[in-house]
């Protein structure tokens, strides 16, 4: 297990941990900037900051700051109600996959997507396993673009709490699962982003981890669970303030030679989006070296 | 499976349900013969509730309504930090057993407990694999006691949010390999409480129920989960005005021979705490015959 106590160089800021700074939008060249002041190799931005810049800026601003991505955020949301609509899905994953080539990211993250409508309180339907066969279907599409595009794709299994709207693969098993169907010479074009705030819990993780091994351990995201969480979305920890175990999770996936980068994600509307960006990243820094 | 449509004799009443009314809580002499004004032939009360009115009064009174417990509400909270708080947390148990007999309820329902501490914001540790041999122990223990008093005892898999710091048996699968390794012979003393609110969103959810069949299958709960919950613990819907489909759920359950009630379990402070008991129970009713 790498030794993470000396120095930064294996964290990744995933950008929307520092989207806000006391509450206001932060843009993504700031953003950059100051993970570049402090000595951050690398990020994950997501697709709307990207966006709202430029994708032709933003790549040429990470080229000139030597910034890696540890992943792009992110592809999915896969279901639909009718073929228009997974048609529109799937057109929209391509875009994401050109983009994630643009900013030479490690893969991209696919948050599946879960009952078509959900998200905005009004799902079309209650049939969870459709939901589930559009998602593979919509993956195995994807992925034959993709590795012609010599992008990997990362599945993120999402906390079973986001399985109604964000994402209906919730466990490591079920994305690896997919993974088996869909790619079953474990080729490295299809694998897993292992987030500890959405499978810490899971009383399989060491067993999935080690089935998923090196070359389907594309991303490791970090946070922490507090208690009380006060909100389902908006309420991650800061690693070493919750009750996960990251450092024990953190061995089983690098004794399958996992060795990317540890990428912080945090999504706090109450407390660090209410901080400044710079104690934010620092604050990140202290606690990758000590609790990851 | 059996058809709901036309009455109301599958439904039990989960006390929690109609725990307050218009925001104030509501004593359970009143729940009960609330119950029984609407031809609620079962319910599921819990401990405190009975304390606060007595046990012996409980009793009596249940037996005057005639009405049958489907389950009793609850013991378990196992995992503690010390040996002194583990067999604190038995003798509760073991006093829970006799309440569960006195009231004739049909089986004894666990929320097994999770990182000590950790309810009340301060976890003692990080080791949610202790905490899990913690309860297989204490389960073990308190099966023997439970046994000789002829009260089966129903693991509850709480949703996955509630593993830090409610319940670290978190699936369905899980609670069942508690079951396989403390009564191999599936004696029927020791089974699980299916309830859909926690299950709900898990891919082996049919395979497990298949898996636990009819003598492990002690308990079915019923409630829904809404888009967007707004609260970790107190946002429970009504069946029919969330995202699961519980009828298909249902008919899973009756295939393995289960032909016991179906049990509201509705937490809810922002919308049906704040309506009226027989409003609360007029619905339960109407819902229990079309969404059940």
């Amino acid at each position: 297990m790498r030794d993470f106590s000396q120095d930064h160089r294996w964290l990744s800021i995933n950008t929307a941990t520092v989207r806000k700074s006391r509450g206001q939008e932060v843009p993504l060249p700031d953003i950059l900037d100051a993970c570049a002041r402090h000595g951050i190799g690398a990020i994950s931005p997501w697709r709307d900051q990207v966006a709202a810049t430029g994708l032709k800026t933003i790549s040429a601003q990470v080229k000139s700051h030597g910034l890696k991505l540890s992943g792009y955020c992110r592809g999915g949301m896969f279901p639909a109600s009718d073929a228009a609509g997974l048609k529109a899905a799937l057109d929209d994953n391509r875009r994401a996959v050109d983009e994630a080539c643009e900013l030479n990211a490690a893969c991209l993250v696919l948050v599946v997507g879960g009952l078509p409508g959900a998200l905005a309180g009004k799902a079309a339907h209650k049939d969870i396993a459709l939901a589930r066969q559009q998602v593979s279907d919509g993956i195995g599409e994807l992925l034959e673009f993709a590795r012609n595009s010599g992008m990997p794709l990362a599945i993120e299994p999402l906390h079973p709490m986001y399985a109604a709207d964000r994402a209906c693969i919730n466990t490591l098993e079920q994305a690896l699962d997919v993974c088996d169907a869909l790619d079953p010479g474990q080729s490295g074009a299809l694998g897993v982003a292992v987030d500890m705030y959405h499978v810490w819990w899971d009383p399989k993780l060491q067993a999935q981890i080690e089935r998923a091994g090196r070359n389907r351990l594309l991303a490791f995201h970090v946070c922490d669970w507090l208690t009380p969480t006060t909100d389902l979305l908006n309420d991650r920890g800061m690693m070493g303030d919750g009750v996960i175990d990251i450092p024990r999770a953190r061995a089983w996936v690098e004794a399958q030679g996992f060795a990317g980068f540890s990428e912080v994600e945090i999504f706090s509307t109450g407390h660090w989006w209410q901080r400044e960006t710079d104690e934010i990243l620092k604050t990140c820094i202290e606690r990758h070296r000590s609790a990851v």
